[in-house]
């Protein structure tokens, strides 16, 4: 069955808790009817998101009569089902809507919103529901798929989205690159992956090896990374992908004016360089890699000469390619994964 | 109910594998009724496990009439219950008896085991089973309680053993301090604390943040570590212990002669330094803190020469105190804390 997505963010749509939709929108806007927020209804999609056209956001359910899916569009901290949310739930399970969720709370753990599942014959998807229980073996990896890795210095930077441009970027070059999805947004979109932040902490690793065993027919795979090694909270999910992929090279992603961390606004972000020094330090062990090129975000900047000035100050002080994957085309991170594969060729591997 | 326990090794009463059954016979002897292993029938649980003194391993179970429950006393890679131990799991239920395990595969969701229990009205305590759902905060964190966390160089090096000896030997010098235990035979022995390594990725900073704020009212808290920071599969659980726990310092703990990664012996364990190296940069964005003191695990070594030369030259290498809390006792480390104590005091943390 096709989706046809109503995309929910109650009160969220101008948060970067919309992020969910916001990728829904501009990765997957044929399959989206119309967004579901009753504070922004009468706009449309491009006017509140910056993405997703003509695409409508609506007050109440009645307005999307075309929808079968009710997808919930906002990422929470821990992952909690917010309250606020619940009605607008249980009103779309009544109308027959089949649920997405990418929250931490299942919707199937939920007996209020199984029941009236259940009693309405709907489905329950909740994409970071997963048995993973393999540990990593670290046989069978093949070298001759070149393994790139998005990382960050913060959530919500924009690892996900610089992973898809960046592997479409390598399509677009005749490579046979698959992006790899590994938070509940890029399954969403790519309709496969592993929600790595919501396996059993024993194997994180090994899911992460499997997404490699999985993918390594390809020529190359953009592995969407999570979280940072320096998040007070989650840094155990990112070294956990790290040593799981055992990538080739990283790109280093951050945002623009971001100094402290998204969500725990009394923690300072470290320098960008240290955190570079430390993700080359954690890889090194198992199987060394650098980072390769950097990904700035500047969604919230429009100020172009600011742009273009940090665009050059990172490029002087790292020596690395830098840019926005969305201002401006991912090509100069392509052009840093092509350089790279040439090199490791010449070295012997990827081959 | 006073716990009278029967430990089933069966079979791998001689390995590592058997670590956790060596514990209990280490610290919990008085609970101890007899080890189930019938390979090893007819002996002590001294002549056996080097612990447990005349605790007799038995090969069947009418032979250990009064055992009240039986604990499964062996940790299998990734966590499987392993067929072979199967028919006296289910005997011994059969028998009445409670079943206390530490495993990944939770006895209440084998259908088998669980309609077993339930017929015979036995108790099933998956000691590795939470729900832990906290991110962790930064926030209440009281810099007046000392904490001291072991790490390793790999799996089942003593990290817990270290942590429970040092906890002692701060007690015997007149502080007031805690061991924390972190994984399920930890758990079994103090009869409190979090399965670290079974707590949902997102929640695992989180749930390491949460012990120290149950465990701060003490002087001293002494953190069980889990696995190593450079481990392929575990790595992760790792960084999160770390990240959640802030460390004021740490233990490194290593076992003399071991070379490759346990239970995967086509990997080299990195050097000593390196991995020492790697825990100071991994904290230091965070809350910086150094290794202050090395534990030796010399279990499977006898020539006291060799042991006398590798304390004296990790010592030499370091320049940090050395010991192997069961053989030497574990003074030199608690001597290493008093001084760190002092230091820190000095510089106005811990006050």
């Amino acid at each position: 069955m096709n989706r046809r997505l109503l995309i929910l963010t109650q009160g969220h749509a101008r948060t970067l808790k919309a992020k969910t939709a916001v990728s829904l929108l501009r990765y997957r806007p044929d399959q989206v009817v119309a967004v579901l927020d009753p504070d922004q209804a009468g706009q449309t999609a491009g006017e509140v998101f910056g993405v997703g056209g003509d695409i409508p956001v609506i007050g109440s359910l009645d307005q999307a009569q075309d929808a079968n899916t009710l997808l919930i569009g906002i990422a929470t901290p821990g992952g909690v089902l917010p309250d606020v949310i619940r009605p607008a739930i249980l009103e779309a399970i009544g109308k027959g809507l089949n649920i997405e969720s990418g929250l931490h709370a299942f919707l199937c753990d939920d007996p209020e919103i199984q029941q009236a599942a259940q009693a309405a014959g709907v489905l329950l998807n909740d994409v970071r529901k997963n048995d993973e229980r393999d540990v990593a073996q670290r046989n069978d990896i093949n070298d001759a798929c070149l393994r790139i890795q998005t990382v960050g210095n913060d959530c919500s930077v924009g690892k996900m989205v610089v992973a898809i441009e960046l592997a479409d970027g390598m399509r677009s070059a005749d490579r046979d690159a698959v992006f790899v999805a590994t938070g509940q947004t890029g399954i969403m979109i790519q309709g496969s992956g592993i929600p790595i932040d919501c396996v059993v902490a024993d194997f994180i690793n090994g899911a992460a090896e499997k997404l490699v065993l999985q993918h390594q027919h390809h020529q190359v795979m953009v592995i969407e990374g999570q979280a940072s090694l320096v998040h007070p909270r989650y840094s155990s999910v990112t070294l956990g992908l790290l040593h799981g992929c055992l990538p080739h090279g990283l790109i280093m992603c951050y945002e623009l004016g971001r100094e402290n961390v998204y969500g725990m606004e009394h923690l300072t972000i470290p320098p960008l360089g240290e955190i570079i020094r430390l993700y080359e330090q954690a890889a090194a062990p198992g199987h060394p890699c650098k980072v390769i090129g950097i990904a700035i975000n500047t969604r919230h900047v429009t100020d172009s000469t600011k742009i273009k000035d940090e665009r050059k100050r990172i490029r002087d002080t790292f020596g690395l390619p830098v840019c926005d994957v969305i201002r401006h085309g991912p090509g100069d991170l392509v052009q840093a994964v092509l350089e790279h594969e040439t090199k490791l060729r010449s070295q012997g591997a990827p081959t």
